[in-house]
């Protein structure tokens, strides 16, 4: 295998190259964490693990890799993406969430997501908020695993953010180590991301 | 692109697979880190940034997967590998690492190393101990890039392991999260390991 071989080339773009406009709001379907727990695990006698893509999707500010975080109220951020439905493929489920949730309603505005590569992968062991980047021992049936994958954007294109969520582009250093503000998946990112070649356009 | 694809297969195979045996020690040439920073700061005058390569070698013990780290007096831990030499390309400069840290003399038993997919680069910007899994804002010249690869082993082979070194199979649960024992790297390999598909032979 030759040198750097599964390093995969990725062009960021400027975040000024993007249109952000606004949209009718998504509310989450549970008000709190216990609710959301509560549908988990109803669902999970029925339909086993769930199991979540979400998209790293990248951009540059002056010359600094950012990444794309939805805010939810004043502290909680997440990835782009669901839960797939039982047989849909992660492709995709990742492509009609990302429509669902960053596209605008007008067709002529779409963006034709490209889903690229898996970056990492988590499960969730128990009902509870602990998440692994492995199955932890001995834990056959695990309640949900959640893949990332890296969705390259095209040159231009335009978002439309749900108007109770602000969609912002957040530096790699900030996200490091930074377990406390972002969790353990989206600190991760850069670990995540360090195998890539990115070319800053 | 289809559902799953970036995901690599490995095999991982029992640790009961593989024969230890011990060669003659390998002692490091510096004794002190600021020996070894001083030693840095003249070849970076010389030479230019660092490049290390190191090899992620998995095997599985009761059905969990283990990383083989190099455990140095009694609480230092490293992967194999080591620095290039001028021009000398990753994969090379790899193999020629592994065989110097744990082939066995004898060429019958030597590996065939299989340099597989980078799993991540940590970069460091200054001469000190920090290093990052992305290149810090405005370091234009980091002082070493260090990049680790998947070495898929084979079904069976020999190790022979300086005498004074230990190679050690440790669980990706011991060191997920564990930066204050296995510092910020080996730490990290749970998290860069996650996008793989295994398969326990
Ligand atoms: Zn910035
Ligand atoms: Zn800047
Ligand atoms: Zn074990
Ligand atoms: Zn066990």
């Amino acid at each position: 295998m030759a040198a750097g071989t599964g390093q995969t080339a990725v062009t960021l773009y400027p975040v000024g190259n993007y249109n952000f406009g606004v949209k009718a709001p998504i509310i989450d379907k549970d008000a709190t964490f216990e609710e959301a727990l509560a549908r988990m695990q109803q669902k999970y006698a029925r339909e086993g693990a769930r199991r979540s893509v979400e998209a790293v999707l990248l951009v540059h500010e002056h010359h600094h890799p950012h990444v794309l975080l939805l805010q939810v109220g004043s502290s909680f951020f997440k990835l782009p993406g669901g839960r797939l439905r039982p047989g849909e493929n992660e492709v995709d489920g990742l492509k009609r969430k990302l429509t669902n949730k960053l596209a605008p309603e007008a067709a002529a505005l779409k963006t034709d997501w490209e889903v690229g590569e898996c970056l990492g992968t988590f499960w969730r062991p128990s009902f509870d908020l602990a998440m692994f980047p492995y199955l932890p021992a001995h834990c056959t049936r695990p309640k949900e695993v959640r893949k990332l994958f890296l969705v390259p954007l095209p040159e231009k294109c335009y978002f439309a953010v749900p108007k109770n969520l602000k969609l912002l582009a957040v530096p790699l250093f900030e996200l490091y180590d930074n377990v406390a503000r972002y969790g353990p998946l989206i600190a991760a990112l850069p670990s995540f991301l360090s195998r890539l070649r990115f070319t800053l356009a």
